[in-house]
């Protein structure tokens, strides 16, 4: 039996010869990117024709032959196959009409739409990439707590209105990213469970009144649940928005972390000096060294914003079904999604092999009135001064001290107590060796040994803390990774079993 | 002991006389929106004061009169005293060093920042707006469900592409919704959990040298947990933008629903009718009926996906802290959180109250063709045909009746078969009342018994199994709820016990 | 003479051997996307050669060579040449060294940098766009004022707010889309002014020691003037950002545009067809016809908001250059242009071949209660009621015809009476040819000829005016696409002179 | 007569009693913001009875006796009035019907819709702004010129990566600026034209039966055109697009500007200080001074994005017409808009009162490698050297520097032939005069005496260019002002006019 319609079109039933007189215009379709993801499509075409034959809903011959035709793509490679038949979601049913005829081939999309191979080639994608991030964040995660257990003493000024604003130490910066990957972790992990479920089976958004079994189809996939309603498994766009969404929050923490180690690049700053292999140079000034790795991530950043915009706002079109722009932010996804994981790893290598300028980073902190707030903290700790009266009388000193261009060092306590009796009418008589400790960045950090401080033994605390959240966040993902695993397996000898003649 | 700083700045340490010779120029003032959320200042300024005295960081005497100060602000209303004296966060300083004086008043902000105070009342203003819309999303989520055991055989065409794809009914399309916003209550609980963590005591980022205790304000103050990193606590900005795409993904979906029944309202559509009361009409079309309630929430969405771009533009700013910044986040943050909590009682009350038209959808689902695919199901299970020969022979027929101008309740056998032969050779002779079943929108439904598809007997038990999800969040805000009414009792307890003199 | 750098990033300059040890790291540069446009770069790099010969900056003999290898390029298509050799911008001095030797070939880039030659064929890429673009709206244009001339009293309801609004006639609705794209030509030839400016010579955003011509460069590469501060020629990014802009604009025109028809095609509002080769239907539903190409159009432009948002972000970056960031917003840029132009040409074509359903467009029109505001304005000129009152007794008169299931046809002058009496005590008793008239939306369009309405007299005046201006843009955009024939050739002799050897 | 519907809502034709049985629900009302401009109000409802007046629309008695009321009302402070009785853009009906009764008052409204009153008011809201845009700006331009002036020889590091680049001089910065901002004028020349145009009269998209005059209201409004399509005049809604992009564009330039000044204000880059009263501090730090006033400004350029987005959002909603989202859309302009204006001042006043730090510049400037470009030129023209051999051997010879500690004015003749040998085998021996000029950053700049570049005598040439340009842009604005001011004579006029009895 054949069908009238001619051409390629007409095998995926989309030109001239039935519902309508016309191939699709050339010029509509240039429009229109290609890149389906096909793993899902391929793994999907044979877990439904395994549980076709189940059900009963197609005969063990024939599913048979549609399997090992499945099997032979294979062994050729199923994704150059399908490239080149074309027919993108629909390459396995132009395959086996090719391969097969119409009678064998024509039966593979029963109970399917096109609505579900796609929202489930997706999801799988989706999945897998997401898989790739939480593997990454904790390997860049390790690296900085290895860093941070190097750095507990490593004196660091920071910065507030890009002023200098407290003196710090390196392990508890890079401590301060440790928590925001932390939470990025969390957000992935919830992602990937509300993504990891099947709307296989839901077709058009209403299902088929065939007996199909959606439970078994998810099992062969490897989604751990059924998406409870076959209307919201198809067009409930909001969890692609949380991904969007997720993944720009990460993007975003990553150039905040690569908008500080450029500004620490400069020569001005001069606190990091990354390797060459990570920096790029000019074609007129050959002196010049560009922290250009820095710049692939804050790039990506810009990217994974425009794109979450990109998709909230295919999100208010004028209906509830979009394959053709699902197509708009899927694209937009897949290279985001796989520049994420690139960028995890670009970051770690990048951080691992960085050359942290520790001499610099004491000497800048000794420069500045970083020290301002614990001087003013000796004045109530000493002298049992109101904060504000001792906070006003330092912002005074350093307004006297710039004047006269005196640095931190040369406090004296006459200086000090030149201004208390300007403001006070009193002299407070601090000895200098208070004065010069409380004008010690290294001190500051050894005194702040509150809950979540910099001084090493908060530090130490937390950085064991940190590595035990993150140990659990990696037995957690190898054990998705396992039942994944399980999952191919479960297909595998599924699609084995129901191609073997003697079975049927 | 005085301050020689004149006037209201230099009470607030800004103005000259201390750092600087000039007060802030009016032109920059100018642009500078007020409106820090003053419910979590207050408290933080019991609890930090509560602690100071604890730690024996501040006399039990000064502490009472502190404590016996802002009891007698809460008699007077806190929030009308704070905005009368000004100075925003730092109202609580200003007005006791107003009452008390320098020496006593002066002592409030040992060991805190602006940004630890700013964190601190965000993050409450934050945790309650997020609260209120997990109250808000169940009852909504209720009225769907309620409107779902009503409709389960009421016919609803479905739409993708703006065209009618296959039959369905109105409860699967509300359940639809269901699973929605049990995703959305998902997403809530888990920003709130990250949400309700201390920075208290972070001040600056680096904490303080005075041996304050974290674990005691943020037990004062609800909180569950206390951030780990005094740094991250600050500037840990990725939260913020977790909070505001949450949120924008909660409006979007309103707006998604509204988009439906906005279209439903039309004249050609007729799906349903708002009550008037959610209606305006024209001032020079007398006849006209806007269902303009729904403009507001779609209005509301595009505030949100705009803020949330805000939100990502203010994280690009190159520096690590920025209250400046915060302010402009925050303060867009706030209008959209109070309009969300909003919506979710507007979004309940329409649709609780709106009149839908059961008869014109089933008169819809009739006229169209959106039978096809059952039509051509019919062939599969009937003649066993290959369900592409079936599909691709109801397309030839549909395209066939249109030109003859022949709807789906006059398609014949002869008909069926004049195309089967023309595309096959062969007729099928398929019983007309198998046609005539096939093409009733009610048979289509009621087929489709698969996992979460519209049968009444699978939207049943879709119904019964949210009915216990959601019950489930009730009960859990629900706690959540009375843990914050128990914090707030210890608050209240220890500040009366500090503040009675016969304590000290 | 030769370098010790080694390998294709020796020559180069970006690896190991010169300022750097090390090659670029793969992981980085897997990040990259290439695609830097060539067109640009070719023609500077043979004007540049020109002027230096010009200048006595480069001999004529080494000057000649160079322009030969050049020619020879373009003789095996310089597009692929440059593509083998790599190199993106700098492809042709990699090209020159490998054929002509560093002694030779290592002239070319003097007194240049990355930065100009990337700015140079960025806007030499704009420009070539943008004036496709030019030659494409006023294409759109001439075929809806071809369509407004034959629907000149094609009855058409309008909707405001999604319901019916007032009658108007389908050429008056094609009109207004002409205003709008008369503005988007407006924007496109502002933006080609700004953007046909020559940054060359501009260097890193200095210029160069070495006395060269900017003028002469700009004029053999087409450009109209030259950019008169170098920092700005290259760092300049506001008209990149203006481009982007005015690009999402027209896009969202055109997607608004798409969104009427869109809605039109459903079968519920009926208005419009589109051909079927503009069109996809679905693997399931046999029966479906969605409008595929207005989706693509929808597509794009949430396209184009996006990549407007990430040219933002970029803007957002902590530093004043960009080159990495360039190719970021750069390579959003390309395929939206594309693409743009490409969506004009199938907006047209889907305009002139579609089937506007004109009796619909009557029988609606008839149907709802469009005729409010004619029938109080007839109150107001017939009995001479404050309008107010008239619209008020239309707005309870519309009220009870509803309750009553009355329809606009049936109003009667004894109905109308019972309204006005209810409401004013006393009875208008106006004729029932006046409330026949007035409920009439031929009637309705006819009565409004003021300017800029419907009323057809109105419209042919305003078709005409529209045929001017638009004519005026057509022969504005051909002598521009003369001009840059003209500088096309002078380039072309400029080289051919140069490199024949009996002129050095 | 009176109506019978009751309350303020009747007066306004919204609540229960006419088309509706019901007053419009508080929780719908409670999330509209209000805030509709009133001047454009207020004079359009002046403007339109003086037009209906002479066209006999309205009898000279009733007319004098409103615009008498309107004249009450201007001695009464308008604003005030309408804010108090309510309505919005129905405020002027309101208080006519309070004032004269509905029978004279009921009038006003005749041939008008709520959308060409809002259309006005509008376009005159985003008019007076745009032209204070236009009249602030080249203030700003005056005073970087002023500034670069001032500055011609004062040497600047520039950089591209956030790494030193090359030498110019903080005049060719300040000139890059002002490049700048005049297409800033140029865009905001052209949103103004396309602006001032009049929608009058277009009521609801078809205008009005009555032979009203739109010509006549826009002269009297001070209106340039007439939109030619009264659908177009009030949906064209890509005319605000364009003045949102245009704001977006000029606030991402002024924060570009102020994210260098941020970055020049922090210790380790040093070049400039801001005035204190620009400045604020810290409540924990005393020794703090941040540069407050560039943080307002970058904080508006994040709101001003993601307002531009928004109004993408809004553009995007499933209808023509948006009476409800216009006010999101125009609520998210207004505060940008007059913040825009503020932070014009805001910048001009920082430029003019910073302390630039000419000598950090300079020292600047000597340190790094800045000077690597003009030592390769140095090689070029006296050596000969092709230049990719020149800068490659520099490119070596930084490496060594910074390998053996050396600074750029410690090279000499004898360490570049080192490199030189190893990489070409054969020494140069450039006198040491040549590599210390080469290595001077003053010299660098002077010998950028190319079209656009940094030499005194460039930036001298480019100084007069812009003073004529901004001269010329200076006197348009008062032009157009002027013309403005006599439309306002020409309504005052026609009021009184018409409101004198006698004249009737």
């Amino acid at each position: 039996m054949e069908t009238k319609d001619s051409g390629v079109w007409g095998y995926f039933y989309r030109g001239a010869g039935g519902r309508f007189t016309e191939d699709p215009a050339p010029e509509m379709t240039a429009m229109q990117d290609e890149g389906v993801p096909l793993k899902g499509i391929h793994a999907f075409d044979k877990a439904h024709v395994v549980m076709l034959i189940e059900q009963g809903l197609i005969s063990r011959r024939d599913g048979a032959a549609i399997l090992g035709a499945f099997q032979q793509m294979d062994e050729e490679g199923y994704e150059a196959v399908r490239r080149r038949i074309g027919g993108a979601g629909h390459s396995g049913e132009a395959y086996l009409i090719q391969k097969l005829g119409m009678e064998t081939g024509g039966q593979l999309h029963l109970g399917r739409s096109s609505s579900d191979l796609l929202a489930v080639t997706i999801r799988i994608e989706e999945r897998d990439r997401i898989l790739e991030i939480l593997e990454g964040i904790p390997l860049l995660v390790q690296t900085l707590l290895a860093l941070a257990e190097n750095h507990k003493t490593t004196i660091l000024p920071t910065y507030t209105h890009f002023q200098q604003a407290q003196a710090s130490s390196l392990a508890h910066y890079f401590l301060s990213w440790v928590s925001v990957f932390l939470r990025d972790v969390a957000r992935f992990q919830a992602v990937y469970r509300r993504t990891n479920a099947s709307p296989a089976g839901a077709a058009i958004g209403t299902g088929s009144p065939f007996p199909i079994d959606r439970e078994r189809v998810a099992s062969l996939l490897g989604f751990d649940t059924v998406l409870p309603n076959t209307w919201d498994a198809i067009f409930g766009y909001d969890q692609h928005l949380e991904l969007f969404s997720t993944l720009a929050i990460l993007d975003a923490n990553l150039a905040r972390l690569c908008s500080d180690l450029y500004i620490w690049s400069s020569f001005e700053f001069g606190l990091v000096e990354l390797k060459d292999r990570y920096c790029g140079t000019s074609s007129i000034n050959a002196g010049k060294k560009n922290p250009q790795a820095l710049e692939q991530i804050l790039g990506l950043s810009a990217l994974a914003t425009g794109a979450l915009n990109t998709a909230f706002a295919i999100d208010r079109l004028p209906a509830t079904a979009w394959e053709i722009e699902w197509r708009v932010w899927s694209q937009q996804l897949w290279p985001i999604l796989r520049k994420t994981v690139q960028a995890l790893t670009l970051m770690r290598r990048v951080m691992e092999s960085a050359d942290f300028k520790t001499d610099r980073m004491a000497a800048l902190a000794g420069t500045g009135w970083i020290i301002s707030s614990d001087l003013a903290s000796a004045l109530v700790r000493e002298k049992g001064l109101p904060w504000r009266i001792a906070h006003q009388a330092v912002a005074q000193l350093v307004r006297v001290c710039i004047e006269r261009g005196i640095g931190p060092k040369q406090i004296t306590s006459a200086l000090l107590d030149e201004v208390m009796e300007d403001r006070t009418g009193r002299k407070l008589v601090l000895p200098q060796e208070v004065i010069d400790q409380a004008c010690s960045p290294l001190a500051c950090v050894m005194a702040r040994r509150l809950t979540g401080g910099p001084a090493p033994e908060a530090v130490a605390g937390e950085i064991g803390a940190c590595r035990q959240a993150i140990g659990a966040e990696e037995r957690a993902v190898a054990a998705t990774r396992e039942s994944l695993a399980r999952a191919e397996s479960r297909l595998a000898e599924a699609v084995q079993l129901a191609s073997t003649p003697h079975n049927t």
